[in-house]
């Protein structure tokens, strides 16, 4: 606590050495401590109005919640304490009792902020820049913490909570503890499905889970149920009957679309389409050094079959024509899925993406064949192939034709690439833009890392995946076997091995990966192995040979050669 | 001689020593040998009807001159061999006389396959395997070699004449001497235009030449008089009154338009779009292991303002209508530059490029304002932004939309990208796409390799230039003064300094490079540095760290981080 108080002190102007502490401090796999030393505001809260500054708040809340299976399950050291201090005040009149009024009135920087937790006052005030978030935890100011930590677990732990009791100023009147407990903190993630125990999962609330690499390589066309999930908020229940689509921002006003609409009045299209979540491999990253976001492995990518009716016959259906490009840049989409403020999810994709036949967006009510799951986005979602999972927006709400990119956290300050030189202190989310197209991937996912062969096999199989965004087709994933001095050429598979062969995609609608595999004999002498691979796009990108130098603060875009070591064990 | 006339006898079948000496012995710019024992036939030549094959022969006995100026000036001890044969003709009977009618029977392995040059005649049947070209040298089957070197000079040069010498046979008759030499050889180079001196040759004949790095970054549009040159064949010269471009394969029939028709029916549209040969950088490439092509440095590219008609409009104009792209998928571009076969340049793109509003493909009149030059195509050219060098064809002649990719050596049989486990012996060309769009890129300007840096200065100013192919913008420029251990991030120029901003490009035709520049303090230990960088797409593409996993037989896309030493002079 000794750190915590000097950082209190030092707010906003302690040294270097104080905010290396805190950090060191704070749990490894936090979703990164915004420092009391780093003098800079969030950049959300530099630019943005007040409102929308408090909408990218309670978003970058909710945001990066991987690290939450990370953390273990501690036991609740401060929640003790706080029930303790509760249990206590008859006993000691100098603790200051409040009213839920006075609470309320505290809700800025100006007039102090002021929360409470489990019938306990905190004035936190000199703990927003220290906040991971910034001044995200402004959201609750004047009121209870719960339904925000109910949102997003990696609250519910010790050091969390020690944090909070330094702040402690008193305690809630019993007349309005009362009042607090008989409104039930429901858990908004009570309705989320049941989930294929064999995923790997990387954060519970929200869900986030891939699967286990194991499977990955049996099929072309990943089942549903192992289909990597990345969800950001509660996941919506739908009625299918009373859904509506809204699709706005053009001249000739706003149309709504019932599902059975969706269907019947627009052709069926499908597309097979891997999507990627721009964290994917990011444990990669966090070995070089730490990161803010969900300890991906490198299965954050899945590929499915997706039907739905395409989003540029929508558009023209709701009056789109060529002039509107004049003003228009980009097609904003709004999920349903919602926080405790009613703040969606949201993002948004270039104009042209949007409306080029070749761009093959859809408004998928399908996936492998079958309503869309829950978990990806019952009853609609939006499919863009060829681009970062993230724009991808499930539980599909509102579509804004604008000239303007959305404006959600997602899209304005997360999910954007920086350089490893750029750090939380430096970082100007404006300066870079929005993650749309991804670069040329791939990865092994057989053998292990650490597994050991048999010399008497002789061989080695090696299989894995090689995929490339903006529809640009792997044509070539070389592997080695010696770290990368010399390389050999996979074979590459397009199609589930029972079917024939698909016709070669159009130029630049390469939307789905590629499986490959290679089979080599054992190097005579090795006692151990680094395997690697690289993919090669059509157009001759390929991937960066090492990490460090793509290292970015957020652990996005992970793209390096992908390494496996294996030992040979000898007879 | 000796390993020559042990490749001789080991025709297709010689082991590997042999063809490791016999690369030994071939001068170390060579345009690649083929090796005695390769054992496997040209790719060209095993697919491809014998027609055809002729036809790739020829153009690849073009392609890769740049090599002549590395080979400096030999002196021409064969050609001097080769007189003194015919001097001593009269006192030799044993000499056997041939007409041109027998030489002219031997024009295939089967009949064996004979040429003429300065009067001697030469069996070179089993030679054919050992060809730089495999089977290349056919083409001067049953005739003289004259007109074949002239047009390509790598020939001109002991070592080559050495080699024919071995496989003389006789002389030609003196009625057929007589009349050889009749037939001037004329040099098909002599109407190329003067050059800028500044340039940096790699090649007098075809010209290819790189404006010196010292000017590369002075103007955001480089100068056409020192915009990189790569021309395969000699400049033709046109007449723009009779110059007629012939639009074929659409359903309606052939279009032929004049110059002025070209200018008067269509809009003119502008466009600045960066060119770079699929060889820029190969010198690189030639460091870590020989490659086959041209010596490029880092400047084998420039930016330019086209003008011209929309390939797009002129195709409509032809009759080009959505349904054509049912059973066409290319569009193939002839050019007017022709060798003495009367083969034309030729090369193709994918349909829904040329076809598209956004693709900004040009048939362009115009080059930074004033009529083509006629090195970049004089009178009319394609420009293809976003898209290698070598698709750009110049001096069109004709275009014909196909099912089918140009049947060109250039695009069958040359610029495509191979794993660096892939040798002469091993590559099949069809196994790769031909190169399109290219990938991410970057390198420095300043300061140059082993330049001396003042301590006194403090500071360091970096400059170089990016650019990223299909559109994609540069978003971001990485430089490193400690060889990639930390970067700083450049400041990029995307308009000539003098002028108020360009309007950000719209998403994906971003077709110009961006200049960049950074100044740094001076390390204050560092003795040397090694100044690197890399660029980053907006596909968040990014270079390879090193160039041995890049690597390729043709060296081309040689686009890994480009690495300066320089040391820094203490006072």
């Amino acid at each position: 606590m000794l750190l915590l108080r000097q950082c209190r002190s030092l707010t906003r102007v302690g040294p270097l050495t104080t905010q290396r502490h805190l950090r060191a401090a704070l749990p490894a796999a936090s979703c990164g401590v915004r420092s009391c030393s780093g003098g800079s505001e969030e950049p959300s809260s530099r630019d943005a109005p007040p409102h929308s500054r408090w909408r990218y708040g309670l978003a970058g809340l909710l945001v990066g919640a991987g690290a939450v299976v990370a953390y273990g399950l501690h036991y609740n050291k401060a929640e003790r304490a706080a029930t303790t201090t509760v249990q206590t005040i008859a006993q000691d009149s100098s603790v200051r009792i409040f009213t839920q009024e006075e609470v309320t009135r505290h809700r800025s920087l100006e007039d102090r902020v002021w929360v409470t937790y489990k019938g306990s006052v905190y004035d936190i005030t000199d703990f927003v820049s220290m906040h991971p978030g910034g001044d995200k935890i402004l959201l609750a100011a004047g009121g209870a913490l719960e339904p925000f930590w109910a949102l997003y677990a990696v609250h519910s732990q010790n050091h969390v909570l020690d944090i909070l009791s330094e702040y402690k100023v008193g305690e809630l009147s019993a007349a309005d503890r009362q009042r607090q407990q008989t409104v039930k903190t429901s858990d908004p993630y009570s309705s989320d499905p049941e989930r294929h125990p064999g995923l790997r999962v990387n954060s519970l609330k929200p869900f986030n889970a891939e699967p286990p690499l194991q499977l990955l390589n049996d099929n072309y066309i990943t089942p549903s149920a192992i289909f990597f999930k990345r969800n950001h908020l509660p996941v919506p229940r739908l009625d299918p009957a009373s859904y509506r689509l809204h699709v706005e921002g053009l001249p000739r006003g706003a149309l709504t679309l019932s599902l059975d609409e969706l269907k019947t009045k627009f052709p069926k299209h499908t597309v097979t389409a891997t999507l990627q979540c721009a964290g994917n491999r990011r444990s990669e990253m966090n070995q070089v050094k730490q990161v803010k976001g969900l300890n991906w492995g490198i299965a954050a990518i899945s590929n499915a079959t997706w039907s739905g009716a395409r989003l540029r016959d929508v558009l023209l259906a709701a009056g789109y024509a060529p002039d509107v490009a004049r003003w228009a840049r980009h097609v904003q989409f709004e999920g349903l899925d919602k926080d405790v403020t009613g703040t969606t999810y949201g993002a948004s994709i270039p104009l042209n993406k949007a409306v080029s036949e070749e761009g093959d967006v859809l408004l998928a009510y399908e996936m492998n064949g079958e309503d869309l799951p829950p978990d990806h986005g019952f009853p609609v979602r939006v499919v863009v192939p060829g681009t970062v999972g993230a724009r991808n927006v499930k539980w599909l709400g509102k579509i804004v034709v604008s000239a303007e990119e959305s404006g959600s956290h997602w899209q304005q300050n997360d999910y954007k690439g920086f350089s490893p030189g750029t750090d939380w202190d430096t970082v100007d989310f404006k300066s870079a833009p929005a993650i749309q197209e991804l670069p040329v991937q791939s990865a092994i996912t057989q053998p292990a890392e650490g597994a050991e062969l048999d010399r008497s096999a002789e061989e080695v199989t090696v299989k894995g995946y090689a995929w490339s965004g903006g529809g640009r087709e792997v044509v070539r994933v070389d592997v080695s076997l010696d770290g990368g001095k010399t390389w050999q050429v996979a074979e590459l598979q397009s199609d589930e091995r029972d079917q024939a062969p698909a016709p070669p995609p159009p130029p630049g609608r390469a939307w789905a990966w590629k499986l490959w595999e290679l089979t080599s004999a054992l190097p005579p002498d090795a006692q151990e192995l680094e395997i690697v691979c690289k993919a090669v796009d059509d157009s001759y990108n390929m991937q960066p040979d090492s990490v460090p130098p793509i290292w970015n603060l957020r652990g996005v875009l992970s793209n390096a050669w992908h390494r496996v070591k294996v030992t040979i064990r000898e007879e």
